[in-house]
């Protein structure tokens, strides 16, 4: 089939050149959105008078037969016409003859997939907001069952300090809270309108940029059309926040590959969540937090290889930037149901809760807490810090727990306390007292915690109201 | 030396393992926010109760007296005291005796190490967006210079349409103008403020955050202790946004290499900034901006291994983290030089403007002005495209340009045009005439462009005047 | 569809989990493989006693059977039986019946899907490698061609010295001779069987590794079982090598933009190989060429990816593996296409000569061949750089090039030059003199030029014949 | 000072220039293999004719003197020299005199830096090539004391079946050796001598590479000088494999700190190779661990930094290259501290047998071999798999393991077995059993360790020969 292009060319294009080039096998799925931009085009050619009333309605009415037949699958698409912008001209002139030849009057294809993907980040960007506002109700709700969940608190991997479920899983909260706002800010930067620009040099056409904006409610137009066709910085930006979110995920997965281990045992993951081995019968496994974990590789090498491809290319369109679609939708994709499946394992998941609890009773990680209390007695925090390592090793020698030494083993250990000092010193080594008196902001003690949730609540009534605002065009 | 934390050892730690362990050889970079850090969290202490106000005297003494050691270079470090936080309590110690050893109450490193680094943050992103702003004034002032400059625009490396060294210029001001804001809501994100978060669970001292916070001019506290001690998001947000100001100089950098070669010869760079050869007496080479380009590798690579050591890291603190600071630095340092000295070589280099408008008369890159001028005769873009594409190939084989045919030429190669007409055709062949009806928003025409500048402006100053209230800690 | 390996399950698999976990979609790309690996399986239990004689055969046929519906794309696929072991094997017991039920004995799918990926690795090695003999011979063709096409060398982009085409391509001969050894090393490390390993302990049937390795003529077998299932260095080594490639066809891709840009005009790529623009109707643009360079973001990307997903998983075998194939097969595919246009592209382009060697005329990149005389005549090549280098200023002062000035003029710049000195000079003084005379090892001039396309030859026909001998599955 | 190549130069490099643009302060590091390469040069040059016998004895006479100065590091280093080279240079030339300007003769800084960095590459492969067989030591001594030190064996961090600590850790023994046989491969590729190559065009001067080659011991001399000059692919070559390197040393980081876990309790780190926490007393934390599994974000970075660097780099040097040196050293200084570190920390840790013993009678991972011994009875695999998979969910609903039902309970669940069977099925049941059936090759039964720890340790002994007989210039 000849080019739409092709008046100046003598030659045929190389077959294994046209399915290299051609782009229609990926961006066959911003059809909608194209045409959609295509529509508002139409109508400021016509508000413009640069189309008549006529070849407007014509070519708006083959807009949307075509829009009807790509969202019901019917709409074929040729390798040879390269890109989803050219099938769907070939289409249009097919439908609407002549007049469809003009369709693609005072813009160029470089401004054109930049409307596209515009259209996609605004839409995409409000869908996975959406699904982390989901995300961040489930983390509130696991956290207000478990404020009396105890467990034991991890630093490198070693018991550390007593703390809560309730304060483990709220952390998270604010972690993927942080994202969420960054969505809502690359949302609103992203909400620029490229169309008019032409290849980069603008048109000689009196077109408004303002009513095709309009037409999409867009509420911004680019302010330099060599800019609006030549940049990829909204793509890299929604990639780093995407990276950040997965990096969130793998954190969270990595917990629960290891807290569903035998060796930990402090969650059971529901089975609808988990697989079988093909050769050992017994086995279920946690494949989703694995997989979600496994594929931060993707997520990150994404960016790179995005980053990559756009280092040192000069003004202003140049064919490398083609690059900036796969990459996009497949991290686009593994979010969306990494963070759906993640949601739905927590939602379903079994709590342990007796055997966190038990966990906190057979360690050392209470220490702290006597150190911190000599400190109250006047003894400086680094002296009282070097007594209690002494006491543990002496404890550990003897194979016994902080808690399992006698009155006098102890006033033996840690001199010139009084009577009513080592009576309190008990209290303080009991895990749910350490934990219950760290009342400082932002800790676990149940009354902090239930401030903190509230707190969390009222943010996310607020995140989710925005997020309902958000522009949407399918 | 015997470690501070040593209580429990009784063993020396390997001496391999110090090297390889110790931070304090990148960390001592963080030493005066670690002591402003100290003076805000003893006066806390202090105003708590939790140490009386003659230790407070003492200690916020000794730290200010620290605090000038450093300044003056005078501080040592020792590596067995493993990172500054360890050395200056160390020094600290000494100075005050036993007070000192109350320093460390109610706070860990992992808290203190979070607190210099959102320092380090909010100083690092104020002063890069200094820089930037002054960079976005560079571009203005050359733009207003070029209005008339023309020049050919590129795609795919080959000539396009022609436009303006102004339209070109300021390009780039919307580029580094989204960077710019992005660095901005960065700044934000990170005034919140984690000391008191302790290893991750908080402490059950009543210590006062919102105190700390105040002392220190943060708006905002950390919401829950563990996400305080074990997030890296900030570290990986600010290498994101640098690694988009970096592709952006990258980009810059690669025309400034072209058009400076003999090819190109659209600019010569002052000599200041070139370097020579130590065998071709002749060279002249752009070393800077070529470094610049290259650098740009170690930008993406630092984000990758920050990304990369984050992966599946379970909470709440692991060592692992102690790699977030040299990549950050690494990737702070090289942009700061790299904008300041982008910045100079702009300003100090020379415009060869009659190259450049010669160059627009030498190619075909009026083509589509041709295409364009006969569709608003009635003719569909998509024929006009094709007959102008013909006219091309036929004056290529002919070796003559557009604007070297005959009238009687043209209206043998485009029929049906009457006198008129074929007048109009000749006009719009004349590439000056050509950007100057491109009156777009966004377009090259002069008179659009001084709106456009005119619009710059306007943002410039508002963001300077933000970028001058940024919070500063040094 | 109940799971085969649902025996302890007493719920069904979520289907977004059965979406997000199933690897069928890219695995079956697989599938000869895997029927190859399964028959060669299946003969060594029979030869072990482990089945009878009439169940391999009854397995054999059935494979043998579903090897045909593979080939002839009539296999379907179920998303439900998760990856393409299981397909195969539900299909293998639709058509064998109960004895279709022992095709698993003694193996697993972790085991299983290692061979498959050997098997793949070996035949791709193999084909790589057979491109880029390829091209090594176009790029030994060309410089046969062009062994007295002088043309400008550079560094920094600017004009350096001058060379001769055939230099220049050769250079890439031995760039890419490096990588085709690579992969022959590689190819021969990845002739190792994995199969009998199982999930990662062996087997407690009596199998025969070495039995399964000749069938399928592999040279080694694992040496430890664990070792088997639990590495992807292989793939990690390939990818590394396919960016050793890639990165020498993005430059060599950057290269040829460069030529055939207007501003260079060294080369003009054939209409086939080039594409044009949907508003420009002049443009020819070097699409192929951009691609490939653009290609080389994503195949880092690749690297990153797996090599992140790779790091701190623990052994054995975790799901996170399942994301090395995606990778694998997006730069494999991508470095078939990329090497054959690259050929193609090179055959079929014109090289503009006289532009070439205009260009060496228009210069002073025989300012070291200055230099150099004037160290023959014993004045240190410092000074004489330094003389040079002032004499380069001098002329430029005065707009003039080295050759264009007079005798008389020369020896008043270089004083204490007698008459022959100055004779001579003025030889040294024509680039191709240049060229000519530079016949140390591996430089320029047309005796040398032999002398290396001869060696270069010979190199070819070594790897040539190595290549042909290399395994092949399919 | 003024700059050595500074003839053609009428203004002074901006300061901010040189800092920027000069390598010295990492390059110094290269200060040997420089003063090493320019006596092979002169001494060529001399043999050459080029210098005379006089000059020769000077130059060797300087450089020697500036060897000892820069080994006693009272060699100065001033930025405004730029690089190694020119710092040499220049003071060679304080000590000779204007025979010290004719040390740069028929050479570059480009070949001069592609010399030191293959001298660079060839030394450190082979330190590291030493270091890895250490560690392949290491493994096999260990492997050798633990042949009967039964353990879980873990796929999706679940307990799958059992196997011993001799087999896992030979495991890691097969790994490394594949890393090693790679750093081989390319030491073999490295010894590659570039100087003469001049800036990329050869020199015309009568050189001879072959004797500086011979000189210097190098087996090779590169065949194009473009090629010498322009290529970064060792670089990469060495980043790639290191990086395979740390992705191992990642993975068994992984496990020393789940295995030092209060929850796995596998191992004991000895405390030297662990650290205390600032303020929990009973910390014991494996940081070395962590940090080298935290470090292969820096490793993958740097290789994907220099990757992205080469990314469309024309010919022949740009001054991006510059970038090869600070990721090379910095990935190399990791590595080498990373494998010593390893390696000590798994000759002092201690394994505690009975814990990893007592584990595998805990679980279901004897599962595989009751499906395996009901196949030996004519069950066909599936089907075992199925009845063996019901069994133990049986088993999980009343809280028993598998070989804690009786005798009764079993004939039940498992019909139509025989009282021999069932006798042989509770042999099977026991775990240690299971291990030391599983006979194949490269399973975990003693005796077949013992056969793979032979064969291991021929390997070892023909690698240390290998290494031994390594290329050394320092």
């Amino acid at each position: 089939m000849s080019k739409l292009w092709g008046g100046r060319f003598t030659k045929e294009t190389n077959k294994l050149v046209e399915e290299f080039t051609a782009s229609i096998e990926f961006d066959k799925r911003l059809v909608l959105y194209d045409i959609i931009g295509s529509i508002a085009h139409v109508k400021m050619l016509s508000n413009q008078k640069i189309l008549s009333t006529k070849e407007k309605d014509e070519l708006v009415q083959a807009l949307q037969e075509v829009f009807e037949e790509a969202k019901q699958g019917k709409l074929e698409f040729n390798i040879s016409d390269e890109d989803i912008h050219m099938n769907i001209e070939r289409r249009i002139i097919e439908l609407a003859g002549d007049t469809g030849k003009k369709l693609h009057t005072g813009r160029s294809r470089n401004d054109q997939v930049a409307l596209d993907m515009q259209m996609f980040f605004l839409d995409k960007s409000g869908e996975l907001a959406k699904k982390i506002v989901e995300l961040l109700e489930t983390f509130i709700n696991l956290s207000k069952q478990h404020i009396y969940t105890y467990m034991p608190g991890f630093t490198h991997m070693q018991r550390a300090q007593p703390t809560t479920f309730s304060h483990h899983i709220m952390n998270y909260f604010w972690k993927f809270k942080r994202d969420l706002e960054r969505i809502l800010e690359f949302n609103l930067r992203a909400n620029n309108m490229p169309l008019g620009s032409g290849a980069f040099a603008g048109t000689s056409f009196p077109i408004s940029q303002e009513i095709t904006a309009n037409e999409l409610n867009f509420s911004k137009v680019f302010d330099n059309s060599m800019d609006a066709v030549s940049s990829r910085d909204n793509a890299l930006e929604l990639l780093s926040i995407l990276t950040s979110v997965m990096l969130n995920l793998s954190r969270l997965s990595e917990e629960l590959v290891l807290w569903s281990s035998k060796e930990f045992n402090y969650i059971k993951l529901d089975e609808a969540f988990t697989t079988g081995s093909s050769i050992m019968p017994q086995k279920q496994n946690p494949d989703v937090a694995e997989l979600i974990r496994g594929k931060t590789g993707r997520v990150i090498g994404n960016y790179s290889a995005l980053a990559t491809t756009c280092k040192a290319l000069p003004m202003a369109y140049n064919k490398d930037f083609q690059e900036d679609k796969e990459c996009v939708f497949d991290t686009v994709d593994t979010l969306e149901v990494s963070i759906s499946l993640m949601n739905e394992m927590l939602q379903t998941m079994t709590v342990n809760k007796d055997v966190m609890k038990n966990s906190i009773y057979s360690d050392f990680s209470n220490a702290t807490d006597v150190a911190d209390y000599l400190t109250t007695l006047g003894i400086p925090f680094r002296i009282a810090h070097d007594i209690t390592g002494k006491l543990v090793r002496n404890c550990q020698e003897r194979k016994k727990l902080l808690n399992q030494i006698t009155k006098e083993e102890l006033s033996q250990l840690v001199p010139d306390l009084n009577s009513d000092s080592l009576d309190n010193l008990f209290t303080v080594l009991d895990p749910i007292e350490c934990v219950n008196s760290r009342s400082s902001k932002g800790g676990p003690s149940p009354n902090i915690m239930r401030e903190q949730i509230n707190c969390a609540l009222k943010e996310l009534n607020d995140f989710s109201s925005k997020v309902q605002k958000l522009p949407k065009f399918l």
